[in-house]
């Protein structure tokens, strides 16, 4: 037989059964959390006109989007994230507003696969659309900090900024409207590369010392951030109008928070928080965790310019979106997850071939009784289909002989206690579930 | 502002909430049936390397395959189907078999567009691995007949048939072995063109009339089909090894059905069913409905050398796919889906600005509980807010304004029974979870 090398596209992975069995359930919690708070699902095709796309995530974005002509001669991308898409549904259609959805979906792109960062991997966003009130920006903070809350997470920090309050301090810095998208570049790279590599590359860019001390100063330290950091911007601010309305948005922002049983302990007010994306037009926010140090678990912000760009009339909107791919990877580290990642419980062996009618009629049994349940369909050794049980982490294993048969009964062999009993066809399901009830 | 006119690819669709929260529904009913029978959720990547799929699924499919250079000059191809890239995990990863997987997601095909036929759709395949016996064709059946069946549908045909029948019935008619799979493909379009239509196609293909003859009265009449079909080829085809134990396997399949309490009434044997695609080897099945006639809901069979082309050695494996979107189609047609598609039952109204944080302390309150909530955020009056409810189908709204707060009363208004009544805040949560628990 030919054979050809079975390979996997670097940077895009298989999930085996053990893996996405938990991958399944923190989509789950991450989808019930959007739901209780009202947002409801949305899918939007993988594939997009590319025209759709260009032109919005910054051109470095640009280059990471899987671009190719279809046969129809149509240029066409792949989905580089969820809002973007969202942008162009609102524009489509007569949707009621507010507009409350979420999208839990894999994305694209064409980048250099290197630790913790894929070619496809998910992400889970909920976004509100059709309200310019930052009321919106707090429950989608909030509906993120409940999302990490179920999912097990207690410690981390929702860090919280105003591209308003941005523009004000770069204003105080002397920096012109065409340069702030350039500046809040540069500071978003602040965790990565430190305040001396964000002065250095300022610096390159042609801001001059002065702007660069005067902003720097006032996100740098310790002391900027937090109750106090705000105040002290609330008055060197002063004055200068797009600041005093970021500072107002942050403190209704807080305000709600405490309304909605955030813990805001959790929340910290943080200048130097920047984001990348150009679209961004006043809250933003992100969440970072310290242990594992893997940067940010979730980020999002207000976005009331981009959908206009498909609708030619602006419509406010504010969404958060959590990256799957480094959650599970915390969760991983942290031990969040439960050992046991079986599907069915329980396997139904075959004893021999005469009785595997037998096995399938079990099965059907207990299935009908709601258990999750697997057949043994191989002419193996009993020895065979045991370990089978044993590597898979099936806790019970059914088995029947043809004296076994004869006699009306069934053996259960408990694979953690390592103990079998006999019972009658007829106590089956009872003992089935009476063992499934107990702690395994 | 510059406006781009918002458009989705032809062929491709965007699912809005309503639609999409019925969607979800149904593939979460299959992907829990495919788990009571023991099949554990895997994902593999929707981009793969061209040459992974390239090959499998006949010329035709091979013109359908989305395939396009990525920036490292790499040859990649969207997911055509979910069976290859389940063969190509099983030869790279060391699994314990017999191996049940299922799989729930969309695949790509360049086709032209046309009422039913889409470049995007959902696929949910269900395959075990590893064994040659016949028993695991009979469960993957039969798992197909319970999610259709918990899916509530309770008309419907699964056909079944089998390769090794039909190349015996071939070898009968004097088909040489090379010539078979191209016998099949014209047998396969038998519903389509009619059964004329295929005895034209294959003079055309240069089949003797005589052969044609042989083979088609074996398959075209009323009375080729189930038991009496079966007992008349068992005659006829007695002797030529291959046909024999095609019989046998359905006859053992059909035995296992009944134990795996399949309403065998509902299986029919078919001599004419022949399946498209070639890697097939063994039983083949399928099920229709008549209403509406939407054709097949579900494929699939037995591939014992698909694997092979990639590991180099024969894994056995059978597995079936149920077709998402003519499931849906024909749900749609039958009025299968409960009129209520809302995420949030729950409402909460915004009075004033100056009651916005009252209103999320509320929302708070409720999703603590349990109950999916929905904030209206902005400064509407509420009569526009209520319209928002009643358009959205949501049942309850509450109204809290300031008179109401200093008595610490909230109103819970009814917008079905169209009646509202004022309950203390304390009292709010008892009064939305009853009012939840009648019937809406």
């Amino acid at each position: 037989m030919v054979k050809m090398t079975p390979q996997i596209l670097k940077g895009t992975r298989d999930f085996l059964p053990p893996q996405f069995i938990y991958r399944k359930k923190v989509m789950k919690i991450i989808a019930r959390t959007f739901e209780q708070f009202g947002f409801a699902p949305m899918e939007t095709p993988a594939l997009e006109y590319a025209d759709t796309l260009e032109g919005k995530y910054g051109e470095e974005g640009d280059r990471l989007i899987y671009k190719f002509e279809d046969r129809g001669g149509r240029k066409v991308a792949l989905r580089y994230d969820l809002t973007v898409p969202l942008a162009r549904v609102v524009a489509m259609y007569p949707l009621e507003k507010p507009f409350r959805r979420y999208q839990i979906a894999p994305v694209w792109r064409a980048d250099k696969p290197q630790k913790g960062r894929y070619r496809e991997f998910w992400q889970c966003d909920a976004d509100i659309v059709g309200t310019p009130e930052v009321w919106a920006d707090a429950e989608v903070i909030a509906v993120t900090y409940f999302a990490l809350c179920n999912l097990g997470f207690n410690e981390f920090t929702i860090r919280i900024n105003n591209r308003k309050l941005l523009n004000g301090l770069a204003l105080y810095g002397g920096i012109p409207e065409k340069d702030m998208a350039s500046f809040f570049r540069v500071i978003d790279k602040a965790e990565k590369v430190g305040w001396e590599g964000v002065k250095n590359e300022l610096i390159n860019k042609n801001f001059s010392p002065e702007t660069i001390e005067k902003t720097i100063t006032l996100m740098e330290g310790e002391d900027s951030r937090g109750e106090e950091g705000l105040r002290k911007l609330k008055q060197i601010l002063s004055g200068i109008p797009s600041g005093e309305a970021g500072i107002k948005e942050i403190e209704v922002i807080q305000s709600c928070l405490a309304k909605l049983k955030v813990d805001t302990g959790l929340v910290l007010f943080d200048p130097s928080l920047a984001r990348g994306l150009d679209y961004y037009t006043g809250p933003i926010f992100e969440t970072v965790i310290e242990t594992p140090r893997i940067g940010s678990i979730s980020g999002g912000g207000r976005f009331d310019g981009l959908i206009g760009l498909f609708s030619g009339k602006e419509v406010p909107a504010t969404g958060t979106s959590l990256g799957l791919e480094r959650i599970i990877t915390a969760m991983e580290e942290l031990r969040m997850f439960p050992a046991d990642s079986t599907i069915a419980p329980v396997l139904v062996t075959v004893f021999d071939q005469n009785l595997v009618e037998e096995s399938l009629e079990i099965a059907s049994e207990l299935r009908t009784a709601g258990i999750n349940v697997e057949v043994y369909l191989n002419r193996d050794k009993l020895k065979k289909q045991l370990d089978y049980a044993n590597k898979k982490g099936i806790r019970l294993v059914i088995i029947i002989g043809s004296e076994e048969k004869e006699r009306g009964e069934v053996v259960v062999r408990d694979m953690e206690q390592k103990n079998q009993l006999t019972v009658f066809r007829s106590e089956l399901v009872k003992t089935i579930h009476s063992k499934l009830s107990q702690q395994g």
